[in-house]
């Protein structure tokens, strides 16, 4: 087996322990005589997988009772459009800060559903950024605040999580548990699961209770935050699979521990970072002061050369480099489970490939 | 390596030589150097895979391009919303044909958002049971005509499939590819995979494109059809590794060939409910003229039988044979991947126990 470094922006790498005890279960789970996806979803083998999963996420994420753990379909796509019809009703106004592509993905969502107030944009800006906090302006009385904590796209992030006087809303879909955080600030969070935490095909929710007992009674019943809390994201078949995939991420993720995965992470980072600040060739494209941990963006002085890039990393087994469609360039995504010697690679590679085209 | 025989009504038993080829390629898919779950959904390897399932369901369902496949999340559960969403408009009407739980179940969506004729109503017969095709009375000028093919829980099936004047739309969550059917006389169908298709996570939703193109164009961009047909269901990031699952079912299904799968299949049920008919112990609990091949239900004469029944079914390696907790009893589905040694071993064991406590 030769594994190479995976740089995509997800689906992403995973803990390679967790996809070996996969493998190795895969057929005959624990002697139970079926795989994982073979289980009735109420059966006691995948309940305790359900279970430990909703467990460990509570414990990584040091939240309470008050607050339930969901495991949702449709990604983080879907909860852009839920999270309007549940809380934004007809003479309300939600705040969204647009600070990038995914912001602006959420924000023509909740404009089809209601009153949206933009209270800070940068989408557009170059070298990509966040907003100042102070620049961001609330309006009273909003029924609640939206933020993207990380833009995949742009490789920006807030390094200061902006705090709202109202209910705060949270797309942390590029930097959930990658780094030390005091969730119990946001009403709701979420993530679509394929970037830190498992595959793709299961986001995750997590919401106050109190906060989702307000939503809108009125629309589908899979749609109501509040059916999935009383069934314990058992309403009807979940994922079951991608599901027990975050089990054993998350197994890993208590393993290794939140405060020396962000170190690590960190320093994954700051290498990459530190090669385009002492070189004349590579341009980051986020701004200093909001460099993504997560996502690093950058180019060289050509799409001809940043092409080259791309090409001659995957030969040497750095695959997945490509910037995305949208913006081009040359991006590396270095999530948690991410190795730092792919990251000691990559930056022997940046230096070698700058000797060969500078 | 020991598997059981298991009768879960879904998530439910897959061909084994898919698990074993998931199970091998788990790691390191065809020497790509990642498991599928960590590829990009928009990269080259994971983009044959998603081709070649659509392209598997295409010849399977004997449908040509005025038909779109498409691989949605959150189930049937969140089909029974997004149709009425899409088609079901003010002032409109949509007939639905109440034969059990689950189309129950969708007929309670659809109420939500407009205007239900419940056609013919068998919910709760006893013996379960399917409507008369005689006794439909179609609406005239309905937007569509909702049916559900096959009852999972109450064990009926449409023998011969009703034909309404206006568009049809199925549920064939627990039937869909098991016999030989003419697909093209519906404007949709739709299925959960978990059943006959590959594991939970996934819904297959087939639908004539000239019929999606009427759908309501200001509900939220992921519940439009459209937005699915126009992206090939690659709008959002797809449920990779539940699809790359169909992927190799569906692989397995054109081996086999559907005509030989519902001989097959029909020779299985026949085997149980042989014993059944030849009993004075047990007692099937569907009508004899709708007796699904895929679910088969009923009864020892006591609750407490019932229970030691599947007690001791399970003992001797036959699982999940107890019946849907709404309805209680015993059920054995035997979907397409099913074996037949299986059956027999569940015909022995059937016998067995009716010596033994009849």
């Amino acid at each position: 087996m030769a594994r190479v470094y995976n740089f995509s922006a997800g689906p992403a790498v995973l803990p390679l322990e967790a996809l070996q005890e996969a493998q190795n279960d895969l057929v005959d789970y624990k002697g139970s005589g079926m795989s994982v996806m073979e289980m009735s979803h109420r059966g006691k083998e995948y309940d305790a997988l359900h279970n430990e999963a909703i467990a460990n996420l509570h414990e990584l994420l040091g939240l309470g009772d008050d607050y339930q753990v969901l495991f949702l379909q449709g990604g983080a796509s879907l909860q852009f459009a839920q999270i309007p019809m549940n809380f934004l009703g007809a003479g309300q106004t939600a705040d969204y800060v647009n600070s990038g592509h995914w912001a602006a993905a959420a924000i023509k969502q909740a404009q089809l559903i209601g009153n949206v107030n933009i209270v800070a944009d940068t989408q557009k800006d170059i070298p990509t950024r966040m907003p100042a906090l102070a620049d961001i302006r609330w309006t009273p009385g909003a029924v609640y605040s939206h933020i993207t904590t990380n833009e995949t796209i742009s490789g920006a992030q807030f390094k200061t999580l902006p705090e709202a006087p109202t209910p705060m809303i949270a797309d942390m879909s590029s930097d959930i548990l990658s780094c030390p955080r005091d969730y119990s600030k946001f009403a709701m969070f979420y993530a679509g699961a394929q970037k830190n935490l498992g595959p793709a095909g299961v986001a995750l929710v997590v919401i106050r209770k109190d906060f989702a007992a307000k939503g809108n009674i009125s629309i589908p019943t899979m749609l109501r935050y509040q059916t999935h809390i009383d069934k314990n994201s058992l309403y009807n078949t979940p994922p079951c699979f991608s599901i027990y995939m975050i089990t054993l991420t998350t197994r890993w993720l208590k393993k290794v521990g939140i405060e020396n995965l962000y170190r690590l992470n960190v320093e994954k980072a700051k290498k990459i970072y530190d090669v385009l600040d002492a070189s004349g060739f590579y341009r980051g494209t986020a701004d200093k002061a909001y460099r993504s941990d997560m996502n690093i963006t950058f180019r060289t002085p050509t799409e001809e050369l940043d092409a080259l890039f791309v090409k001659q990393a995957a030969e040497a087994g750095m695959k997945q480099l490509k910037g995305h469609r949208s913006v081009g360039g040359i991006r590396a995504s270095i999530y948690n489970a991410f190795p730092a010697a792919g990251v000691d690679t990559l930056v022997e590679f940046m230096k070698d490939f700058e000797k060969r085209n500078g």
